[in-house]
C-alpha cells in the first residue's frame, strides 16, 4: 500500500496562544513560526487577525517571514473577520483563510440562536466570500464532535461546492471516544459527495485525555491533516500534541503514514515554546517531558542497561534528547548502582556492590534522588577504592 | 444491558512513587492512601516491599491504616520478594500479592536471558508460592503489549490454573495503539480457558500519549480493572490518569461502565499528590490542570456565558473545581468584558462597551492577562460610572 502523506497543521500560535498566560509579542511569534518552518510543519495557523491589532500585526509579520508552509488566519463566518484576515495574509506565499461556524445543536441553539438552514447559508456565504480573496479556504464545523452526522454531511457538501479545499471536523469540547470520532470521519468519507477533492482535517481537544487517540483514529479513517500544537497547549485541557501524533506515525510504520517533521527538533522546540509562553511541561509528558526517558525502578534500570529497547520504544536521540537517564532512588537496584558507579570511576566487585547497596538504601530512603556526590561518599565510606587510583 | 463494574486499581504509591523526584516518606504515603480510600478506589498498590526497608515499612503502615480497599504489594517472580511482600501485608484486611515476569521476546532474551519454557515455569511457581501466603494473587505479564498473543494466552492459562485471581496485561513501554490493545484483550478473552473466573486488568503507559485510550479500549473488550495513578504519574511519560478514565466512564454513560469513585475528590487529591511529590501538573492537563475549565478566546467565552455546555462537557463542580474561569486576554471579546465588568460592579451599555473594548485591546495586546484591577482602570478612564455609585 502506498504511504499516505499526513499534513501537519500547527496551531500553537492560534489555539495555543489564546490560552490564559500564553500571550506572546509579535517578535516571539515570528521566532516560533520560523522554528515551526524548520521543524517541517505544512501549515502554520498564525492567529485570529480580527481579535486584536497585535494579533493582526503578528499574522502580517509571520506571512512575510515564512517561505514554505502555508500561513493560515482564523475567522468567524463574519464579513469583517474575513476581510481583515485576507488583509493580514497579503504577503503570504501560500495564504489560507480558515473560516467556519458552530454546527451542533448546542452551538446553533444557544450560542448562535439560529437554525440549521441559516447556519448552512452563512457557511456557504463565508466560504464563497473567503474564496474571493484566496484560493485555499478551510472550513471548520465547530463542535462537529457533537454534531449530528447527517447535518454535518449536508453542510460539508455545500461548502465543498462553494469551493472549500480543506474540511475541518473539530471535536471542540474533547467529547468523542476514538471509535466514535473515527466512525464520524468514515461516515463523512462515504456520504459527502465530492469529498475526495478536499482534505479532511482533525482538530481534537483533550478534555478527556483522548485528543491524540482521536486524531489517529481520524487519519486511520480517511483524514489527511492533523491540527495540533507543540506540548499540546490550547484552550482548556489543550489540543492534540504534535510530538505525540508524529511519533505514533514513526513508531508504527505499518500504518503507512508519512509526514514532513524533523523529529530531532521536537525537544528543542518544545522547550522554546514552554519558555516563551511561560507554560510548564509536566515531567511525565509523553515525548517531551523531563522524565520521558528517565528510569528509576531497579527492574527497569536493569533492563535498560542490558538493552535500551527493553523499556524504551523511542531512541531519545530521535527526538533531540541526548540520552536516557538512569536516576538513582530507593527503588533502584544493584545494576543501576554498578552502572552509575562505573560512570564516576568505581569498578565494583560483587562483594563491594553488596556492601554499597546496603548503605545506598539507607541514604536513598531519606531522599528523593541520590546524586553522584552522594554515591561517591557512600562508596568511599565502605572502603572501595576508585579504579582511577587502583590502576 | 447490565452495567459493568470497573475496578480502579491505584498505583500512585508504587508506579508513581518510583519516579525521579517523587519519593515520599512513610507518613506521607499513609496520608495519600487514606485519601485514596476516601476517593473510593478498589485497590491500593502500596509499594514494592523488597526494594528498600523504607518501602517495606510504608506497605506495613498502609496495610494497618486502610479498611476497605484491597492493599497490594509488588514482587518479581522471586522467592525473597514474595516472602517479604507477604510479610509486609500481614496486617492488611484484604491483602493482594502482585507478582509476575517479562513475557515479550525482548524481555525474555535480553533482560531475563531465558526461554519461554523457563519463564512459564517461573510464572506458575511464583503464583503458587504467593498463593501459599494470600488468597488474592494478581499476575502481571510484563511487556504484554509487545508479547506474542499465543504465548501470552498460554502463560495466562497456566497461571490461572495455578490460582491467579487477576491477570494484568501491561503495555509496559506504551507502544500499543488502542485498537491493537483492545484486540489483544479480546483475543485473550476468547482464547484463555477459564479466563471468566479471573479479572483482566489493564496497565498502560503513556509514552505515545495513548494510555487513557488504551485502557478504555481494554474495558470495552472485556477487562474489568484499570491500573492508574493520580495525575498520570509513573515511570517515564507515566501511567494512565485515574481522573481521565473515571470521567470518560461518567461522560459516556451509554458504555454501561460504573465505578466507585467520588469524582468531587478528583481535584483535591490531584493537588495533594502534586504537592507532596513536588510533581507539577501542567496547566493543560485534562480534568485537573489549572486551565482545564478556563476560557479565554472571545468565541468560547461568549458561548460559555450564554450556556456553559457550549464549550464544557464536564461541570467543574463534579470534579471538585469551584467554577469555570473567564480569563481576559487579547483574544477576549465584548461578551467576556461585559460579564467580568458586571462581576466587579459596572453595568456597561452597548456604547460604553464599545469604548471600553477598544481601550481594553490596547492594554491586552501588551500583557498576558487583564486583571480586575486593570479592567477597573480601563473602565474608569473611559468615564463609565460604576453601577454601585450610579444607583
Amino acid at each position: 500500500m502506498a504511504d499516505k502523506r499526513i499534513y501537519i497543521f500547527d496551531t500553537t500560535l492560534r489555539d495555543g496562544e489564546q490560552v490564559p498566560g500564553c500571550k506572546l509579542i509579535t517578535s516571539q511569534k515570528v521566532e516560533i513560526a520560523q522554528r515551526l518552518e524548520a521543524l517541517g510543519v505544512d501549515v502554520i495557523e498564525a492567529g485570529f487577525p480580527i481579535s486584536s491589532p497585535g494579533d493582526f500585526q503578528s499574522v502580517v509579520d509571520i506571512a512575510k517571514a515564512i517561505k514554505i508552509p502555508t500561513v493560515c488566519g482564523l475567522t468567524r463566518a463574519v464579513k469583517k473577520d474575513i476581510e481583515v484576515a485576507a488583509d493580514a495574509l497579503t504577503y503570504a506565499k501560500n495564504p489560507r483563510i480558515h473560516t467556519g461556524i458552530g454546527t451542533s445543536e448546542s452551538h446553533i441553539k444557544y450560542k448562535l440562536r439560529s437554525t440549521q438552514e441559516e447556519i448552512l447559508e452563512r457557511a456557504v456565504w463565508a466560504v464563497k466570500y473567503a474564496k474571493s480573496f484566496v484560493e485555499d479556504v478551510e472550513f471548520y464545523a465547530e463542535d462537529a464532535g457533537r454534531t449530528d452526522n447527517i447535518f454535518l454531511a449536508k453542510i460539508l457538501e455545500a461548502v465543498l461546492k462553494a469551493g472549500a479545499t480543506v474540511l475541518n471536523i473539530p471535536d471542540t469540547t474533547g467529547y468523542c471516544l476514538p471509535d466514535e470520532y473515527g466512525a464520524k470521519i468514515k461516515f463523512l468519507q462515504e456520504n459527502v459527495k465530492g469529498i475526495d477533492k478536499a482534505i479532511i482535517s482533525t482538530h481534537c481537544h483533550n478534555d478527556l485525555g483522548l485528543a491524540t487517540a482521536n486524531s489517529i483514529a481520524g487519519i486511520q479513517n480517511g483524514a489527511r491533516q492533523i491540527e495540533c500544537t507543540i506540548n499540546g497547549i490550547g484552550e482548556r485541557a489543550g489540543n492534540t500534541s504534535l510530538e505525540e501524533v508524529v511519533m505514533i506515525m514513526r513508531q508504527h510504520p505499518y500504518l503507512n503514514f508519512t509526514n514532513n517533521i524533523n523529529t530531532r527538533q521536537l525537544n528543542p522546540i518544545s522547550q522554546l515554546v514552554s519558555e516563551r509562553m511561560g507554560m510548564p511541561v509536566q515531567p511525565n509528558k509523553a515525548i517531551v517531558g523531563a522524565n520521558a526517558f528517565a528510569h528509576s525502578s531497579g527492574i527497569h534500570q536493569d533492563g535498560v542497561i542490558k538493552k535500551r529497547e527493553t523499556y524504551e520504544i523511542i531512541d531519545p536521540l530521535e527526538v533531540g534528547v541526548d540520552q536516557s537517564k538512569i536516576v538513582l532512588t530507593a527503588r533502584s537496584g544493584r545494576a543501576a548502582i554498578a552502572y552509575r558507579a562505573k560512570n564516576i570511576g568505581f569498578e565494583l566487585s560483587k562483594l563491594q556492590l553488596d556492601k554499597v547497596y546496603k548503605s545506598f538504601l539507607q541514604v536513598a530512603d531519606g531522599k528523593k534522588e541520590v546524586s553522584d556526590e552522594d554515591l561517591t561518599e557512600i562508596i568511599e565510606k565502605v572502603n572501595v577504592v576508585s579504579t582511577e587510583y587502583s590502576k
